[in-house]
């Protein structure tokens, strides 16, 4: 009862934000139906704030979004959380420093994932926010650990806040739900651009050194103080 | 007499539901001008309500949907009925567990029907909800019961709930019309995806066990309790 | 001055028709900034209403319509007409049938127009509005009428309302400016699927006879009774 | 003092009138999240009004805007300036005759600079607005004045208001600010058809006459007197 009161007011505001960061799926188009989704890690609790499943973009509010643990079991809320919920759950266990995962089926991305190909590091922009290539993992199975697992063993291998999964789509991670969807955004933006750039010739590659000292500018540096 | 008494607000209901769900062909920019077109089978009654034809998306509302018998003759409805009513007719005639249907010449859809290819089974959406390829359907003129057939014959051997008619665009059906608008709307964004994954290489296809397993968890297990 | 008592009405109804027109090239994403315009030709006079010249899209009004004679000479409007002004006066000076003409620089189309490829008739609705392939006018330079004979004599050879032009963009016409709208929004559409549909493969050409079955059964039976 | 009271009515138009541009920026989704930003020369000092670091399109107002000097020192305003100041300050110190920058890593443009790679002037809308092909510029890291001296090296030897910075994304100019985004529409825009033309064959260049005749009509002729 009492961790009830001390982080209620982390949950309201939370399940808040989540809900509204699922506008910016459908503003630029990342989404289709009611294919897709963010959660939130609640701050010092084993316990995430998740999209229901099978709601419409439309419909979401704080009210229907679902807190759960780490393994999934409905905390809070009166709708079946997201198909996708053992994945995000499977990543918070094990990545301690991810306060935020999201999942589209993004067209371009996709795409990369579809052929099992990663996004080669060809703009600035991509050492920038991926700090290298945008890695592919393995083709997983829903319905287990299967999709935590390829996404947590190939982000673990990668500097890179978004991982292909194959066949399937991407899922970014972020310090918080906001800068996974960031990525998630960042991450269909480069794929769309160097899909194109692809098309009509072979986009040159930037040097290590180069996406070296991109990745630690923006890192560092971007944005104003005390954010990113 | 009695018969309209009983029907009315079912008739009142649908007109609006297939009014509004017009718009989600628009939403997801399925269409252009006038060049589509939702239908729903009125639920115990040899009727359907369609779109008028010829009518911009802007000016649809539930008075100005038509209501035919199953051969497309109009029982109530001051404006003429889609030029597709024959083909929404024969489907609702020879396939009784569908509960509405969708017409367009989506881009991806339709230029996959252009050099009519099927969509390969490559992704894990397409596995779960149309499991297996999206099929071709044959080619076929306006007027009589050919586009109906070649619908009907098609689905008939195929999970799939949208069928690719040749050198025309996609058909799609559900048990009602909300799962027939989110086929079409699915349509476009796989073969979409898929036709830009082949674009630089050749897609994996997903094995059949793999897409049985998918399509059968998704069927049965996706969304919230009760609905799909 | 009575003549101008006489169509005043006219004039007025026209220019707001124009200018809300316009609000269909942006809708369809057609034009940028100020680079697309349409007219109209008043019906009975030799005199056309069409849009100022590197005035924006949110600005159009009816008042800020300019109405010319059919050399492109200002009767009324206080702007300078469209640059592209005289390529319309001259499709109205040698098409009488035609009410309006629409000019955009819309990707697709244009695309086709950089080639100097026509489109072929591959597509159900190519048959229905076009009547076969769609086909590319000569390259010519503004300034003088050789754009609109370019156009005239490309299209008194076809029965496309629409014409490319040659490392440009199209042009279309219509009975009225409406019609000539809706030509524009589709010729962009098909030159969209037909090139997407291009980029993996060759699609099947329909042929003459269903060609012709098409457009007669569009042009005449399409739409409610009185209107197309 | 006396010198911000000289100009203080300058300032809040300008950073009113840059604020209010950065719309046109998502209007034609030429930018996603905070990744570009525009720049406005205070007229008759050497100051400039840009975008602050960061912050998003959706959050700008003319008191968010910042003033720096032009080696990007900040005279005026709360926040921390674009990333990119530093290009646009070089610019503004080395082309007298340049009143606005836009950066953005808008899709179609940001494709041809990954590849290195000009666009040829294939479209009349070209030779119009860019008066020949539009040049690469070389691959600079950002942090001192690489991308600037680019930029101005690269525009100096072309009529072209827009270069591509290789592997990074357009950067454009113009008198104004409001001419710098319209050439950061355009060169989308032209970058985008091209692209699609080169796609599925060779477009046919225009000749270096029409070119010329076609930049001399368009920069003197376009528009209603008094303003371009």
């Amino acid at each position: 009862m009492s961790l009830a009161a001390d982080i209620t007011d982390t949950f309201e505001e939370l399940r808040d934000t989540v809900a509204r960061l699922h506008s910016e799926l459908t503003r630029y188009e990342l989404v289709i139906w009611t294919a897709g989704n963010v959660s939130a890690r609640v701050p010092g609790h084993d316990l995430m704030v998740i999209k229901p499943s099978g709601v419409s973009y439309d419909e979401l509010s704080a009210d229907t979004m679902v807190v759960t643990d780490l393994h999934g079991e409905v905390v809070r809320g009166d709708l079946a959380p997201s198909s996708d919920t053992a994945a995000h759950a499977y990543v918070y266990r094990h990545m301690p420093e991810v306060g935020g995962v999201v999942h589209t089926h993004s067209t371009y991305a996709t795409a990369w994932a579809a052929r099992g190909e990663p996004i080669p590091c060809v703009l600035t922009m991509i050492a920038d926010e991926f700090g290298g290539e945008i890695p592919v993992g393995p083709f997983a199975l829903i319905g287990d650990d299967s999709i935590g697992r390829g996404i947590v063993e190939t982000l673990r291998s990668s500097r890179s806040p978004a991982v292909l999964m194959r066949n399937h789509g991407p899922f970014t991670v972020g310090r918080t739900a906001k800068d996974a969807v960031k990525a998630a955004v960042m991450v269909e933006d480069v794929a769309r651009t160097v899909h194109i750039a692809s098309a009509l010739g072979k986009p040159e590659p930037l040097s290590e050194e180069d996406i070296d000292r991109l990745y630690a500018r923006y890192q560092n540096v971007y944005g104003q103080q005390g954010e990113k």
